[in-house]
């Protein structure tokens, strides 16, 4: 049987044509593109070509697009290696509670390193108030990191604003895109955003290979070293057929971008209505700019790992908060930093939807859904 | 017309045994690890069975392999991540004058960091005096890194005399196995190595994954946080399908590794050979104990940028010295090192060979070679 698959914020299936559009790096142009022969300039024109559709996607230039391992490695270099070039301007740093763990541990790093960290609240929907984000801003601020599309709850900031005060205080703003990239509309310059983090497998591209944009000029320092490639800012040799695959899938997705959002978000309101007609259950994150994709309910009573288990033998993939953090004992820092208690956060499934989803997936996790948390509080009421 | 392909030092073509392998994990199996649903459940057994097969490889446990985004990362995994572990148990480190820059890079910002680097110099043919390695630790070395096979010369060490000394002494050895990999033997237990960089995109599998082999209880600070994949030392979603060519390349250069590099070093032997025959010629590293796959060789007089370019022409992929630093102006770490001189260095060729090469395509070289290093030196004498 083919699988129920609504856990699209942890990993997307390869389509066919990412996987078509990726062969050719494999086996036959397969050369180092920092080898200066002919097959080195072949693949170093693929490189090339491939940070050129991803920097169309976000309003960059080419030149500002440095591939990296994936998204929490993209992260990493935004936040470490911007703090660690700006410590004598300043030691201020700004995050926000309910960022994922590869913005939050980087902070952590910085914390230890004699950096002051501002972790901003979010309101019951998971909205950064923009004022909180103004007054935390002083002269030794260098340095912000908010994500424009929550993993969990789907809630998605006002980034223009947030650009705007950062920007005009002089903080260098970045952005982890990695669950909005595709699905919100984003424009580097217009927003006034100074580093993107950008994730090939949550787009139905492959794992391996993500994207960071900075824009020209922003000081970096490498978080580790080896050869010159990647802008000198991020070494080893550069994955080419795993990039091929990225801006294919980018591609792809920006075909009709507008039509897959709204075929989503149609599923997506589906299916929350659906599961919110079971009783005791409760819908997190907004109803509005949410992002298309995400679906975190609540259901009271009913314990959330004993559920997906039990999804999972219908055939139904789905999840209790971020895959990276899923053998964590702790409760979701951002169901927490929403008001969940512990308890409820632990009763919080997340269903995440791919434009390849039908009405006929979303009704069968409905169903299946209401007969396994009827069955487990019957269970628990014993 | 199908390249001639000889630079298998900078990267390899991938064999359609290792692309069959990764297909399934793009397309169907496509999970993430760190889910707890059945698609996770497959892929973290898939990432699992690929530990044991590269860790079978080396006479490691399943535990002990970390999977990175290539040889680049492994090396300054293991060599940040050590140092800074032990960093309050001493600050002396050792390395040696010819590896490659992934490992030198973090040598240099160990330095910057207030450890006492050792390099240790290597005699003409390559190889690392162990008199000169036992003298130089002190109480205070804590850490060594000293690849088993040179990336420009081919020179094969002797590891099992420098686990002895190392793990006699108490200092932890780091190898960067990048080059002999499946290309000369190696046991991790046998030999007294702690940590092991590994890569696959040498061996005929894809770009973008490595491996990292780390002894139970080697003492790691990660490089870079998020999630805790990676044995909590490598955050990230893993590369599943890059982990199952990896794994796939790896059974594939075990199936008759002797045969295979009884057939490279018959192709280097008749290469150098043709190669030899062209006057004022001279080849680097040694005779014996050298890569079955390198064939370097300086031509007096003959500008080694311009004879590459000529190659290409032909047809014929070669290389400088190593793809990571080809854009560099600088002559090669490694030439220097064996005594070459600047002019020497940069009139010096390395071809590289695979399993995949011929007899005829080694002739062909050798006839294009003798045209292009005369035809350059009747340019420079006119």
């Amino acid at each position: 049987m083919k699988p129920i698959y609504l856990d699209n914020s942890a990993t997307t299936q390869v389509v066919p044509e990412v996987l078509e559009a990726m062969k050719p790096y494999f086996t036959e142009k397969y050369g180092n593109p920092s080898s200066t022969h002919f097959m080195g300039m072949e693949a170093q024109k693929t490189l090339d070509d491939c940070k050129e559709t991803i920097a169309n996607s976000i309003g960059a230039e080419r030149e500002e697009i440095i591939f990296t391992s994936g998204g929490t490695e993209s992260n990493n270099i935004a936040i470490l290696g911007c703090a660690n070039a700006l410590k004598k301007k300043g030691k201020h740093v700004i995050t926000t509670k309910i960022e994922h763990q590869s913005v939050l541990e980087p902070f952590r790093a910085l914390e230890r390193n004699g950096f002051r960290v501002t972790y901003l609240p979010v309101g019951k929907e998971g909205f950064v108030s923009t004022n909180s984000l103004e007054k935390a801003i002083t002269r030794e601020t260098v340095f912000a990191s908010i994500q424009n599309a929550n993993h969990e709850i789907g809630t998605i900031q006002d980034m223009a604003e947030i650009g705007r005060i950062c920007s005009g205080k002089g903080v260098i703003l970045h952005v982890d895109g990695c669950q909005g990239f595709t699905k919100i509309p984003i424009d580097v310059s217009r927003m006034g955003i100074d580093m993107l983090t950008l994730n090939s497998h949550k787009i139905h591209g492959p794992k391996g290979i993500g994207a960071l944009y900075a824009r020209s000029g922003t000081r970096l320092e490498k978080i580790y070293g080896g050869g010159e490639q990647g802008n000198d800012i991020r070494p080893g040799t550069e994955n080419v057929p795993g990039a091929a695959g990225f801006s294919r899938a980018a591609e792809l997705a920006s075909r009709n971008p507008g039509r897959d959002v709204r075929r989503m978000q149609t599923l997506r309101d589906r299916l929350a209505k659906g599961l919110l007609k079971i009783r005791d259950s409760m819908l997190n994150g907004p109803k509005d700019r949410r992002l298309c994709s995400n679906v975190n309910i609540t259901f009271r009573g009913a314990e959330a790992e004993a559920a997906l288990v039990a999804l999972s033998s219908k055939g139904i993939c789905a999840s209790s908060g971020s895959a990276c953090t899923s053998r964590s004992v702790q409760p979701s820092n951002v169901l927490t930093a929403i008001g969940l208690s512990q308890k409820e956060a632990f009763s919080t499934l997340r269903f995440t939807l791919s434009r390849l989803n039908t009405a006929e997936e979303v009704d069968y996790a409905i169903e299946a859904a209401s007969d396994i948390v009827s069955g487990l509080r019957k269970l628990a009421a014993r």
